[in-house]
């Protein structure tokens, strides 16, 4: 089968790679020359633009920042639309707003195509060992010409629906959830040094009870240590709470939460954090109240 | 060893048996015939004051609802305290603002006793199982003459620190966790209910998920069945939220997501919900946008 995966970030060269070891014929696109010899090394095939992709692509995986690249990626004037098979199967795996997911996929089934909205999630790590979770909606037909691919880069493939624009919905409903996670983790954190407590202690008794999230355990681990590398990135969350607010108001409902956790992040990219791991938006309350973060004497060290 | 139990609720009630279980000589101590008798019936002997506890009690666990009462139970003119052996160790369980749990110890040391700072989690099930977990600070001396009763009502028991409040401080952080916990998990809900999301398939996806957090998982289930019968009520969130927002004032420390959420608890409680099950905050996104919950139309049924 041949099949093209557009993006060779963190996530899209996972995917590429597990694509690769299931025996089928990978081509991945991305205008850095640093990814696509990556990609070459590994046994692959690269190129720069969508539109260099090979003619007759049977299945594309468009993993991209947001809805803009995925429609440039597609439609645009170097787009990978006239590079594919009728009826191939288009994985749109960016998370973006579920109007962007059915606009894409309506453009995608008239232009002959078997469309699935399939947002993923699990990190670099679960990407590169073909252990992605996939949130998938479309027609039994793209499931079904899709197999191949979802086998080779998923161990989850949940299928939400028949219309595509669920999967769109529950990925930014989960966006909520994990934007929301990380900023009370700092939040209650950032209060508990503070009033005193130890911050490893605070993190056991946490982690070992009822007020445990899988961010707060994943993220202050990190606090902890003051490794501020990004692994997923503050801006990451001004951008998938910016959908979250967006798709909300566009349903007329509040998320009072979700738009406080907001503000948070937005104050964390505007004190120059945005590309610190998201869970230094702890940085938001030390900047507000001078607390000392656990990493804080190893880095001053370094300087 | 003889030993004292003030509070025969769930969480006192479960105490109180397993330390009879462990084969302590346990007086309960409740204003409610109805718990006196249940603790009666299982083998303990029941008092309605603390006053009226046995002369010479070495230990005393005090599992009411706020520091108000615990003030009452100890020192109060019906109070335990001329009933305790010189030495006795006191364990001060409820959650309460760390001042409160330092002015309590330090009027139980004055007067000879060896007080532990020592809030619970668990819910009542654990307790009933001897397994809760204590967050405990305190002297080494207390800790040493607690030992027969924390082994009898605890599996976990972290040591905090030698002074008391930091106990009560780390208990306070982890109630703000588990209140904004619980509140986003109803945002995200009832978002995802009027996104034209599946409320179970957006419960499996999350649950497996970096979005889950332990209580998305325990409360939105209930959510799911439609099931308020309270295991926690709305009141408690209400009340602890309040003592995460009365500490951070009196530290200067903002604290915009555990307010946002205690105000989401206040309106439930304003409509009506305070003694539903917490998860059921939920209804108030309902209240405001009309959405249907999965349990609604069982529980029409019902009327």
């Amino acid at each position: 089968m041949r099949v093209g995966v557009i993006g060779l970030g963190s996530m899209g060269m996972g995917a590429a790679r597990s694509l690769l070891r299931a025996g089928l014929e990978v081509t991945g696109c991305d205008p850095r020359p640093a990814a696509r010899e990556e990609f070459i090394a590994a046994g692959g095939r690269a190129v720069a633009s969508a539109g260099a992709l090979p003619q007759g692509t049977e299945a594309l995986v468009v993993l991209v920042v947001n809805a803009a690249q995925t429609e440039a990626a597609l439609f645009g004037p170097e787009g990978a639309l006239p590079r594919l098979a009728s009826g191939a199967a288009v994985l749109s795996c960016a998370t973006m707003a579920p109007d962007a997911a059915r606009a894409i996929a309506a453009k995608l089934e008239q232009a002959g195509m078997l469309p699935l909205d399939a947002p993923v999630s699990g990190g670099a790590a679960k990407a590169r060992e073909g252990a992605m979770t996939v949130m998938a909606a479309g027609g039994a037909a793209a499931f079904d010409k899709a197999a191949p691919v979802l086998e080779a880069i998923a161990t989850k493939v949940w299928r939400l629906g028949e219309q595509p624009g669920i999967g769109a919905t529950v990925k930014v409903v989960h966006q909520l959830l994990a934007g929301v996670h990380i900023a009370v983790a700092a939040e209650a954190m950032a209060l508990g040094i503070r009033a005193g407590a130890d911050p490893k202690a605070l993190y056991d008794v946490v982690t070992s009870a009822a007020g445990n999230s899988w961010m707060f355990e994943n993220r202050m681990a990190r606090v902890l240590t003051g490794d501020d590398a990004p692994r997923s990135a503050v801006d990451i969350f001004v951008k998938d709470l910016g959908l979250v607010t967006e798709m909300a108001r566009a349903l007329a409902f509040p998320v009072p939460l979700a738009a406080q956790a907001q503000q948070l992040f937005t104050a964390a990219h505007a004190m120059g954090q945005g590309q610190k791991d998201d869970g230094f938006v702890i940085r938001v309350w030390q900047a507000m109240t001078g607390i000392a973060l656990p990493g804080d004497e190893e880095a001053g060290d370094e300087k």
